[in-house]
This record gives structure tokens, sequence and C-alpha cells, in this order.
């Protein structure tokens, strides 16, 4: 492979996760120390800082305030949910790209985000080729959603999994609290996987759990549902409930789609409320006194209690980014291959091609999802459970979360 | 003082707090030491497991599974909202109280819980005395609403409030992440006291807080939360706002009231839903994006962000209990009376008389609150933040929380 000298970018798109700084902060020290990469810059809110030639020099950072991003939760360079256009049908933005690239000489583009943002990372890496403008382009995965094509797990999938496992215990222990029972539905994000709503099935491993969980996966039945929740509130006077904000029924309309019309950059129904709707079903049906709680943005910005194996996962696939583009990859995204036999879980990173991963969404196997549709088999936990081992020794001033203060001195 | 022998009921009552079980442990590890005390009792769900003869032998439980209830949230003796009648009107559940604490040789009887059951705490004492049945009486506070009189501050608080400092901080970083702005509205527990969302003015403190709050201790006004929403908008293109479940318009009402009807055993109604009907009125007047929070149940069960200094402080209420019971005190409640000169905190146990402090709520004075009654003095800052120090040991089990196991096992 050739050496490639040059400026690299590292940007970051999509929802932000607990643990998104920690790859970039592997993206910024790798690229930092290697000697083929001239400068580091930081995109703002992504692929538009590139646009809009808004590009922060990492160089100019306190190494101490870098490192702090590894315990900073959301988007420490900003996010966006920017539709890039396709190349063959509008290369406007493609060739504003190409200008920025050749102003810095920036040669190695790393991209931080999910599904969309790994469409992003491919379309820029193919028009690259095709202009012959030599940058070698890695993606590194982050989503809570866990939906990522072809690697065992994502980056910022653990530590929201651990905020829903731990919250849900807690809250499981309160509202059994009084003797008049409750039926409490939580609601979790997961727009069409449910990973993140799976993961309140390790409360439930735990002894202190949901009772019924609804995932995407399969169709929702309002009347199944409100069966279930009597049955389990008939035997125990109690119910805890566990639904992902992307349940549909069989029609493939969303169960909260009524609550709201409102949509993001990328044309997806913006979800929410489901949980109060059902609560308020099942309280006209049964009269139960119930309490419908969002989990909303805290579980993907609940740094307190990331994993800090995911910490470090993540930390990992951004350095990975880095050396492999150096070795002269390009093109790839870092995923991860892992095994558990025998309960020892070991985790090393693998490339995977960005035209593979771009838009491919992963789903919860159906044979991790029960036969009655309302919990999760132990296949899953076998799985879940080592992503979220490790607690990190966070940073605190005054018992409270100190996080990273970067300068975001602009490149001239 | 005379030796007063025989056994001890501790009793939980109220909504639960992250804590209350460190109280309670304190309650039962120092009965069980105290050789004057010859059974400690578990009342199941407070006083109606007095009334159902529903006692638990806490000398059958593990001591090691005892202590961790100083880590456990929710009440694990279960927890009620029993508002027990005026003994001058109908004394039908006093004479049934009598006959169980006769049955089983009760002469301590220790209440754990906020407002309404330390009113329940000082009926029992007064009636007790009335009828001359020798049993000494004392309440043990605990409330996440830090609303109790007399009493610098009560166990609970702190720990929802360092949960809601360090949830407002991580929204904050979350909220801002793209360049598209966005209004994020917090929904945070007291119906009549503000404390609780004062709290989030710590985070505020910290550099990622709320741009504005609002107290129940003043009246409300859409007009004007609008207008100051527009001006934060316009200046940052984002804002935060943390807002108390229990804010009024200047007639008293509530903002939520055309929310819910619900109350509950007390008559209070029953709130919520608040965060989502501002976010909408926010985005219906501005066109912003927007984003509602409840912090809900959360808040209060986030043991696994529990204040050191609360689980002692709250253990230590319990033991002081027990302590000025035997040595012959009765009809009182353990307060706390704190310094903090210079900087330096202390806090001593102080006896306050349950008539002085049954059904007398404690608001956030008003010094504390800013001109624009939008905001926090640094007044609040300086009283809060000495509560919420230090990180517990946290007991774990696979990274997820370890609560105590208890067998509950029926006295005879």
């Amino acid at each position: 492979m050739s050496t490639l000298k040059g400026a690299c970018i590292i940007g970051q798109s999509g929802g932000p996760t607990s643990v998104i700084n920690a790859s970039a902060y592997g993206v910024i020290d790798a690229a930092l120390k290697d000697p083929n990469i001239t400068r580091v810059f930081g995109a703002e809110h992504g692929i538009k800082g590139v646009l809009n030639d808004r590009l922060f020099d990492m160089g100019e950072e306190d190494p101490k305030e870098l490192e702090l991003l590894k315990y900073t939760p959301s988007s420490a360079l900003g996010s966006c949910r920017y539709k890039i256009a396709d190349p063959d049908k509008d290369d406007t933005d493609y060739k504003r790209i190409l200008e920025i690239f050749k102003k810095y000489d920036v040669r190695y583009f790393f991209y931080n985000g999910g599904n969309d943002s790994m469409d992003t990372c491919n379309k820029i890496s193919k028009y690259m080729q095709k202009v012959g403008y030599e940058c070698r382009v890695m993606g590194v995965p982050k989503t809570i959603d866990n939906d990522l094509f072809g690697t065992d797990h994502c980056p910022g999938f653990a530590s929201a999994a651990k905020y829903i496992a731990t919250s849900c215990m807690e809250v499981y222990k309160d509202a059994r609290v009084y003797d008049t029972g409750l039926v409490a539905v939580v609601e979790i994000m997961g727009r069409h996987a449910g990973w993140l709503t799976a993961a309140s099935a390790l409360a439930t491993y735990k002894g202190a759990g949901p009772d019924l969980i609804y995932l995407p996966e399969v169709d929702f039945d309002m009347d199944k549902f409100l069966a279930d929740v009597d049955r389990v509130y008939a035997a125990n006077k109690n119910c805890m409930v566990a639904v992902s904000e992307g349940v549909h029924y069989a029609d493939g309309s969303f169960v909260s789609e009524a609550k709201t019309s409102a949509t993001d950059g990328f044309g997806h129904a913006q979800l929410g409320g489901l949980a109060a709707m059902l609560a308020n079903v099942v309280k006209e049906r049964t009269g139960a006194k119930v309490r419908g709680i969002e989990l909303s943005l805290l579980q993907r910005c609940g740094a307190h209690l990331a994993s800090k194996r995911d910490i470090e996962e993540s930390y990992m696939s951004g350095a990975e980014a880095v050396k492999n583009a150096v070795a002269g990859m390009t093109d790839k995204m870092v995923g991860f291959e892992c095994t558990r036999d025998g309960g020892v879980y070991t985790c090393k990173p693998k490339l995977l091609n960005l035209t593979d991963v771009a838009n491919t969404e992963k789903k919860v196997p159906l044979e991790w999802i029960n036969a009655d549709h309302n919990g999760i088999e132990q296949g899953f936990i076998d799985y879940a459970l080592p992503l979220i081992q490790g607690e990190p020794d966070l940073p605190k001033e005054d018992s409270l979360p100190r996080f990273a203060r970067l300068k975001k001195v602009l490149a001239k």
C-alpha cells in the first residue's frame, strides 16, 4: 500500500449517543499521533461543517479535555440530519466537498454515525473514487439502535441498554410499592429494530423488569396487548410493560401514529407519546391505576450509566479506522466480530464494505422473541449481557459530571 | 427516663424515594442491636400492615440482605397512601392499632414518610397518650419534595436532586447537538414546593442546564413563559426549560389541569403530561422543534445516582429515632440541623415536635427565586450542592444493581 500524507476530517452525524464522543476521540487521538496525518479537523455538524467550511482544528485542543470526550455524551462536534443527494442527480454537494478537501489537503475522511450516515459516507467515498481524488474514507459506527448490518453490535447500544435495564429495575421497584396496583408502561426508542426495548429484558432476567415486552419486529395487536396486561395484572395486581416506540399494527401503521405528524429530515415519523396513550387505553379498559413513562432522550445521553466495555470498544473503533486508513484501506466501516463461547467474551474489529452497510437495517432475530410475541428469550440475554459490563471511572466535579470543554478553534 | 422494653414496628408510607430504605435500615439495624427492643417488625404497606395484622419479622432476615437496603430504591416493606381518620370523629382504626400493639407488645412505633405520614404518626402518638398506652412514637422523615417543616432538608431530596441535575446536564448536551435548534421542556416532580425543580439549577451552575426554571412558589403566566422562551431561543437557537409539575396560574389552577382529572387517596390531583403540553404550545407559537421530557418515577427511584451523603444521613435519621426513643423521647420527628459556614458542611440530628411537622409545607424561599421568576439564585446552589456530594459504592451483579432480597416472614 502506498503511503498517503495529508489532513483528516472527523464528522459526527445522526442521533447522538453516550459514547459517540469516545469513538471520535479514538479517531482524533490516533490521528494526532500518526505521522502521516498532517492536521486533524473536526467538522461542525457533520457533513454540513464541510459544506460550510466550518472545521475545528483539533490540534489546538488541550489533550486532557480531549480525553474527557470518552465520558461526554452527545456529539461534541455537533451533529446533523442532512440527506445528501444522489450524485448522479445532483452533484453540487460533492463538488463543494471536493473543493474543501482540496483546500485543506484532506486525504482521510472519517464519518461517525448510523445507517443514514454510512450512506452519506459511502456516497462520498464512491464520488472521490469516481473523480480520482485520492482520499481514504472510513465509517465509524454509532447507534443506540444497534441496527447496523454485518457487525456483532454497534458502539452506543450497550450504554443505552445498560441505562434502560438499570432504569427498568428501579422503576419496577417503585411501581409496585402500593397495594393498590399499577400498570406501568415504559416507552423505549427504536423505530424499526427492537434491540433497545429487548434490553429491558436484562432487568427481567435480574428479577426486576417488565412482565411484557413488545418489539417492532412483530405486529402489534391491541386486543392481544390488553388481554396480556389483564392476565398479568389479575395474577400480580401489578404489571410492567416495555414497548418500542416503533410498534405497529399488521397494516404497518405505527400504534402511536395518531399522536403526531411531525417528521425529521429523513422523512421518518417523529414518534412519542405512545406510553401515555397505551396507559390510557389500559386505564379505560381495566380501571387500573396507570403510569406511562417515556425514556425519551435520557436513554441515549445517560453517560453516567455507560458501559465501560462500550466506551473501550467505541474508542477502539475510531482508532482502528485511523490505523486501517493509514495502512491503505478505504471505503470500509469498522465493525466488531465477537465470541461468547463458554461465557468468555472477545471482541475484535473487522472491516465491512460501506456499500454493504449503507441503509441496511439489522433487526432482532425472531428466535429471540418468544412465541407469544410479548417477551424475550435467553439467547438475547446471552448476547447482550457481556456488552454492558464494567463501570467507567467517571470524572466528576462536585459530584456532578465533568464534561469535556473544547475550544473549537476554526481552521484557517 | 424510665426504661421501656417491648417490640417495635417500622412502617413506610407515601411516595418512595431512592433512600427511604436506608432510613428503614437505620431503624431496623439499630433496633435489632438494642437490648430494650425485643422484636423488630416491618409493617406491610405502612399503617395498613398494622391494621391488617401483616407484620414481617425483621429478625428473620439475612443481615447482609438487610444492609443492601441502603442501596435499594422504593419502599422495601411496601407503602400506602392511607388517610387515617380524625380520632375524635372515628376511632375505629386507632382501636385496631392499639389491639395490634397490645397483641405484639409493641412499645416503639417508627413511621417513615413525608407530610401526610407525619400526620398519621402524630395522630397515633396522641391517641396512645390519650388512652394511656405507653408507646414511644417517632417520625423518620423522607420526601424527595423536601417540604417538611423545621428541618434543614429531608432524606431523599438530595438523591433526587442529584439525579435531576445529572440528567439535565446530559439532556442539555443532547438537546443542542443539531444546528436546527430545539426547545426542550423538562417536567420535574413537586406539587406545591419547587425544591426538586430548583435542583435543575445545579446543572446550570455547572454550565449545562436549563436556561429557564419555573417553580410553583410563584404564579405562572403563559404569555410571559412564551416570551421568555422566544427571547432565549432567538439568542441561542436552543432553549432548555425546567418546570415543576405544580406550576399554576394566578387563580391557583394547575397549568396541567386540563390534562387529567384523576386524584390520589389524599385528594391531590395527579399531575403529568405538562412537559408535552408546554412543548406543544411553544411549537404552535414559534414553529421551533420541541421535545417534552417528563422525569416521572425515574427521578425518585434513581438509586444509581444516589448521594452518598443522603444515604448516610437517611440511615442516621433512622438510627437516631431508635436511640432517642429508647432514651425516653416520644412524639418527635428526627430533623437535621446543618451549617455551611465557609463552605464546610455539618449536619446533626435535631428532634422536632410531630405536631409542628404534621401537614406543614416548607417552600423554596422567594429570595432564592430570581426577580424575573424564571431562574434560581446562588443561595439555593450553596444550600443544595453540599447535599448531593459523594458516590456510594453501589453493589452490582453483572454490572446491574443488586437490590436487597428480603424473605418477609410474617410474624406469628
